[in-house]
């Protein structure tokens, strides 16, 4: 049950948004630039590494979501999101994500943890300062998203189609769509 | 030095958000909510949890940074501020605001060690669902700042006065200024 007095039967963030839509409209908003917006990594790469730090944080609601949403935009699909969170350093995916990846797992973990050589390998596997920015911001904002979610006890979906219909949702419309708006028809 | 090409003598986070002023809007944009916007927890209330969680991140910017914004919004200043810091437990501040930095400091580590039963102690000292949500959403969030500040090595200054102009202009303008100007005449 959650800690305290959110809208029933709405999964996970979204009853925190619903309930306080004031602070709801720059964490869509800043989802939305980092997974969504312009960007040289794809929007399945930024998803998959969404996927990849709230796995490592063991946030349930945030690791399924990302991971539906990041499958949804990888020619790999859930196959290779799972690949991913199980065996990064195996996994099909271009050495540059694989740097990256690595660097978001030393942010997740501390941010002080990223050394000069961590972003001289991905940098030497094409990664642009852009990228290696993002890449750090994403990991710090799943920090922050999984907290969120996790420290209120939000409500945890066990049912795969609600991540399957809400990943239906972001990929078409994203992140910015009202916060009361839940599962429309 | 910075892991990427930052702008040169521009503290912190706001060398950061000067490099990409897509993602600074919706992070300066959460801030000033947070730690601004209309609350029944005071702004130095507010400024002194982002401190709290900063310092036991250790991010050294975020903490020198926040602890000087709630010591200019706190009657105790910055020695109730440090106080708060090392003896959490005795130091003269309200039992709400102490069960809240309790949940803050849960928060930091792992949203899952957030119990109803420091939920509940938190509410027996009178704390709101809302002053519960946003305490729990400045923690997550500065696990964000925190890691973004350290992850990409931004430049802290040493230099208290560096920290004390920034303080002014916090507590009299907000975090809304535009991320491109720094350090006004």
């Amino acid at each position: 049950m959650p800690h305290i007095d959110l809208p029933e039967g709405v999964p996970g963030i979204r009853s925190a948004m619903m309930f306080r839509p004031e602070t709801a409209a720059p964490l869509n908003q800043l989802a939305e630039v980092l997974l969504r917006g312009d960007n040289t990594l794809t929007r399945g790469e930024r998803e998959l590494i969404a996927a990849y730090v709230s796995n490592l944080n063991e946030c349930v609601f945030c690791q399924t979501s990302h991971s539906t949403f990041a499958a949804k935009q990888l020619d790999g699909g859930m196959e290779l999101v799972d690949r991913v969170k199980t065996d990064p350093d195996g996994a099909p995916i271009s050495d540059k994500l694989r740097a990256l990846l690595g660097i978001a797992a030393k942010v997740r973990a501390d941010g002080r943890s990223v050394t000069p050589e961590d972003v001289e390998a991905a940098r030497n596997e094409g990664a642009t300062d852009v990228e290696i920015h993002d890449t750090v911001l994403i990991a710090a904002a799943f920090c922050m998203y999984n907290r969120y979610v996790d420290g209120l006890a939000t409500w945890t979906p066990t049912d795969p189609a609600i991540y399957d219909e809400m990943g239906d949702r972001i990929v078409s419309q994203g992140y910015l769509r009202p916060p009361g708006v839940v599962a429309p028809a």
